[in-house]
């Protein structure tokens, strides 16, 4: 299989960094094909801007990026990095978490990269598990500094899970991922040497199964779970779909048991 | 009142940049005193790197940060902005929603700008309403291109709330600022002239009323409401104080009305 590996820490000394070396020998051993963009090392730009376009410009970027896709006017740097999606099986995001989200230059490939028309689109299939990168399987692995305990149900950070649902979902799931649970381990600074064994080997252990883990189950858009409830148009979960209690961006999940 | 404008958009023609314009003037007819730091035109670096440290390194980024900026040795562009957040009573971030969060570029001034040491650290009081940057007032202003119904409770990107409370409370609630709630508008695109007129209006009223409209009322990190229940050194919301039935983000807000 083929593998991109995105990976967004500035220190080559870093425990992401050092992530990234486990998880390209870890996955070549097994046989596949590892790609890495190296975002600081490449010194990706992250501004997302109209110098992608080859001159196509208009206050609705987003239209614009749509338009230098479809008639191939995309900057060479975005195509490579579309290309290597393209053929990649699994993507793997790996990250310190910064103010609860990616780095800048990690955002900066996603701004730049999902262009409208290559990653979503209306003449792209629907949203979801319909998506125009269908078939793909994705995972976030990050390493947090805080306490594992600020980011439980109760968190005063708010749940993981939660913080990590605009990646999960809004962009990976939306664009057509199969998104396998998160890779996180909290407390990454100061590590002792048992720390550093217990995550290499929890880290080892999640690529190992990168193909075989079951993905989110989140609900396809395409769905009959979603029509228009409060808002002409709008894509809102229907009612009682869901366990009794469960609200917020869980309520995009299947319950993992029937509902009663 | 000194008001800081932090404006991420590409296009000077864009419904985001006209608003900028709008808050500019308003802000100014009020006797306001407005500095706008506009990241397109600015040039802004998005990447955080080493750069900014006067040669200082090392693969924990977060400590070489605060240690450049206990020593004085950030460099002049950082400590420009910081300086800008130091004379501001009132911060607005302006930007088109991307990817259910800020562009990389303001993502970047984020990353770079709010250091250890400046806007969070052991020595600088506790998270929350007695952080570094408190006493200040802070407002998101964000158009998203989706619909409405798609950001509702049940809508299937989440609750605009709960995607914007990373910033909000994640961000700039635990440094220090009273958080308004956002100005929010959504389809803002292919504006007819009554949206325009209508979502100008609505942002004008809101910049009005700036330094009276109340706070978003997160509950304090250093209050009793936090305690350690599932892990030791945990701020977790202790049992109990929340509406029966709130989870998540939600939790950290208190109850709009007396908790029965």
């Amino acid at each position: 299989m083929n593998v991109l590996i995105v990976h967004a820490h500035p220190d080559e000394r870093s425990l992401t960094a050092a992530l990234k070396d486990l998880a390209v020998t870890t996955l070549a051993s097994q046989g596949h094909t590892v790609v890495v963009s190296d975002l600081y090392a490449m010194k990706w730009q992250s501004a997302a801007d109209f110098t992608d376009f080859d001159g196509i410009t208009g206050p609705d970027f987003m239209h614009a990026s749509g338009t230098a896709t479809e008639t191939g006017r995309l900057s060479p740097e975005i195509r490579a990095e579309q290309q290597k999606l393209r053929d990649a099986d699994l993507v793997i995001l790996l990250f310190p978490l910064w103010w609860f989200t990616v780095p800048a230059i990690l955002k900066g490939w996603i701004d730049r990269v999902f262009t409208y028309n290559f990653a979503y689109g209306a003449g792209l299939g629907r949203y979801g598990s319909e998506g125009p990168l269908a078939g793909k399987r994705a995972m976030l692995a990050t390493l947090t500094g805080g306490r594992a305990g600020h980011y439980t149900p109760r968190g005063v950070n708010g749940p993981i899970d939660d913080l990590l649902f605009p990646l999960n979902h809004g962009l990976l799931h939306f664009t057509g991922f199969d998104v396998l649970p998160p890779f996180v381990e909290h407390s990454a600074v100061h590590l002792t040497d048992t720390d550093y064994r217990r995550i290499t080997a929890h880290f080892q252990e999640r690529l190992e199964t990168a193909f075989t883990t079951e993905p989110i189950p989140y609900r396809s858009e395409s769905s009959a779970d979603y029509t228009a409830v409060t808002h002409p148009g709008a894509s809102e979960l229907a009612p009682g779909l869901e366990h009794p209690g469960t609200t917020g961006f869980a309520l995009h999940t299947h319950p993992t048991s029937p509902n009663p």
